[in-house]
């Protein structure tokens, strides 16, 4: 069947999967468990045969690290999925409880979206997470891996499909596309597709938001910023902004531009770039940095600080004060996550209260924008949209609500010419 | 200034208008409501040239009444305004508090969207509703009236505009467009936009959807369905239907689509059709139902459902059982607001699950589906859509939220290599 057809016919299915117990669905997560520990032999095999494709076509280490598939890898995955198998139901929540009138009673209770789209990077660890999501969150899911994974991600979602289906839930509920074109077929079916969240490198996720009417949770850019205050504990400051760069620099939430006090900038930046040094990091900066430190390359300036760098280098700049930090981000930043480093309970209040980002942190690394970190069990993706989940998304953002009205024969008429009368009361 | 320069400052200054505290937002809304009141012969005056110029364009009465901006129409918005400034604050919220680790605390915390555009019909009290929510909201707005109210949401637009600026809201927190043209120029703006609510006819909100990279909030049709079963309560099914239909049948909450229970056909059909005759409805139906009642045209059947008739015209079908109506529902409605009627628990749980509607109802109207009936204090519109607010939307929809963390220097370095450990303790 075509990619439109399968799809139609999953919408059609969705409200069903969606009205699927909690207890069925945690059966279904951990017979995927099983399954994977299972047919385990037979994943490794199809991960070897990626890695040595991957090999020959000299991808860098860094990528061949993430493709590969191994014990280590699976272990974490069926954890993963018993941990999520072990969390609340997401769907049927009821968020509010209130009586309109005597026998008149809303309720918002939490649905799954529907029909997710999920386009995601070379991990083949991502297939499996992300299946157990939106399994747990009673969506159905369209899946498409990496290219550099098609053996591994063809034989994990065969595993995955066939423990699901056997578990109970809807045929079909899950559905793998692998041919690059199909994401663009994909990306047209606006009317059966509730949902698209594109995981992947900037210019392929801009890719995508530019061309679908569907909504798209994520983000391209990932440009984060340190804010060092006038009032910054500048001891912790430089073990911090290490962190936030190099703890995994290709991040999304890896810090790409440091702001520095100007009141403190002759005594804290030497510090710092001899630290950034070290740890074999390129500095760049403004004039006004240049005039105290010796950085790398051009000296910085307007949108320069736009660029995110995803490596080990980074951008310094000196600002006046809090204001022009806050100027700076919410100009040149991503919405992404932003911190500021200060003792100064004031200035930390203005920023919180000034930056237009999905999270805004004091005195801790940017780095700890993340699903697992925040306690949500897993992540599906960060968001920089304002519509919708913001942040990392977990279960939650896989769920809307619906209202349902239970009533005994009442009619508006009543209430808009005052026979009856609200009286809003909020249920227990 | 241009539309596009002057909405580019308006995102400029959004961070300040989203920080602006309750109680001067308040402030706002009662200087609002107290200017309008002063004001309101020159609003009067306004009003009085768009309806002349409206009865000479030869508009129908139902629009002129909608137009007309009197004592009456004034007093419920001033009470309105007065309602909204007594609501809490919907900023700030604390929506979750999580403790990650000792001396690591994350909140959730409500902030506005952002800038809003909203375009709205020709109710020139629409234009006070909205503002109100957008300045109780924290959000700056973009208002585009009706054409046909041009000179009374001028000279209501100046009113709130000075009133918000003395009460010392940022200024230009709030724009008026009203050129047709400057609507297009409007949808453009999508780095400086971050959400569209339409509101009219179904082919101008469908226009609106199908020419924005802006998220938009709302619906363009509202097909509304009342399922009859076979275990209906028939006596209070009729009246029920009957408010469905003629309490207000522009509304996009009116029923367009009777669904009945083959066993009750025979039984209901000829009691319903009289009633609905007798209320000035024209009745058309399927085959089956034109076996049992005279119609009115010719049989209906497949695509014919999913007309909106927005008049005093109604479509008839009879189903085999519950989920051949809900699979119609599903197929021919617009996911608005649908109904079944019945004293059979379980028929109404599966209705509830299986809809896949923004409201579900059990022997109530579905007119009811309005934030005001839902004790919302008022509506900025109703969203058919998953992402983001759903069904009516009040202060809360024009909100999305953001992370904070405070810590103590925290890097994520030492979480990763296991020389600290999270412990995610939710806070009371």
């Amino acid at each position: 069947m075509s990619v439109q057809g399968s799809v139609h016919e999953m919408k059609r299915i969705a409200p069903g999967m969606a009205a699927v117990s909690g207890e069925m669905k945690n059966r279904a997560l951990l017979a995927v468990a099983e399954a994977l520990s299972e047919k385990k032999e037979e994943l490794f095999a199809a991960n070897t045969a990626d890695l040595k494709k991957a090999a020959e076509n000299g991808l860098k280490s860094a990528v061949l690290g993430r493709l590969k598939f191994d014990e280590h890898k699976l272990a974490a995955c069926v954890e993963g999925l018993k941990q999520l198998a072990a969390l609340p139901d997401p769907v049927g929540r009821v968020l509010l409880d209130r009586e309109l009138d005597e026998g008149l009673e809303l309720r918002r209770v939490s649905v799954p979206i529907g029909v997710i789209g999920v386009i995601f990077e070379a991990r083949p660890d991502a297939m499996i997470q992300i299946a157990g999501l939106c399994i747990k969150s009673g969506n159905c899911a369209v899946l498409k891996g990496g290219r550099e994974a098609t053996e591994t991600n063809r034989a994990v979602f065969g595993v995955i499909r066939d423990a699901v289906a056997a578990a109970g839930l809807p045929a079909n509920c899950l559905l793998q596309v692998s041919a690059h074109e199909e994401i663009d077929e994909l990306l047209k079916l606006d009317r059966d597709v509730d949902l698209i969240i594109p995981r992947g490198s900037n210019a392929f996720v801009r890719h995508i938001m530019e061309n679908t009417k569907i909504p798209v949770l994520g983000h391209a850019d990932g440009i984060c910023h340190i804010y060092v205050d006038e009032k910054a504990d500048q001891a912790q400051a430089v073990p911090l902004i290490i962190d936030a760069k190099t703890q995994y620099p290709a991040a999304c939430n890896a810090v790409e531009t440091v702001l520095v006090h100007q009141a403190v900038s002759v005594e804290f930046l030497p510090v710092l770039v001899k630290a950034l040094r070290d740890a074999g990091v390129t500095v760049h900066g403004d004039e006004a940095s240049a005039a105290i430190v010796t950085l790398d390359g051009p000296c910085l300036s307007g949108e320069d600080y736009r660029r995110e760098y995803g490596d080990l280098e980074i951008a310094l700049r000196i600002v006046r004060d809090t204001d022009e930090a806050i100027d700076h981000i919410n100009t040149f930043g991503s919405h992404h996550t932003d911190a500021i480093l200060t003792e100064d309970d004031a200035a930390a209040e203005h920023f919180f209260s000034l930056v237009d980002s999905a999270g805004v942190y004091r005195n801790c690394s940017t780095r700890f924008a993340d699903g697992f970190r925040y306690g949500f069990g897993a992540e599906v993706g960060i968001s920089t949209g304002k519509i919708h989940a913001r942040g990392p998304v977990g279960l939650e953002g896989l769920t809307t609500y619906r209202y349902q009205i239970t009533g005994h024969g009442q009619t508006v008429g009543d209430y808009a010419e005052g026979r009856r009368a609200f009286h809003f009361r909020d249920l227990p």
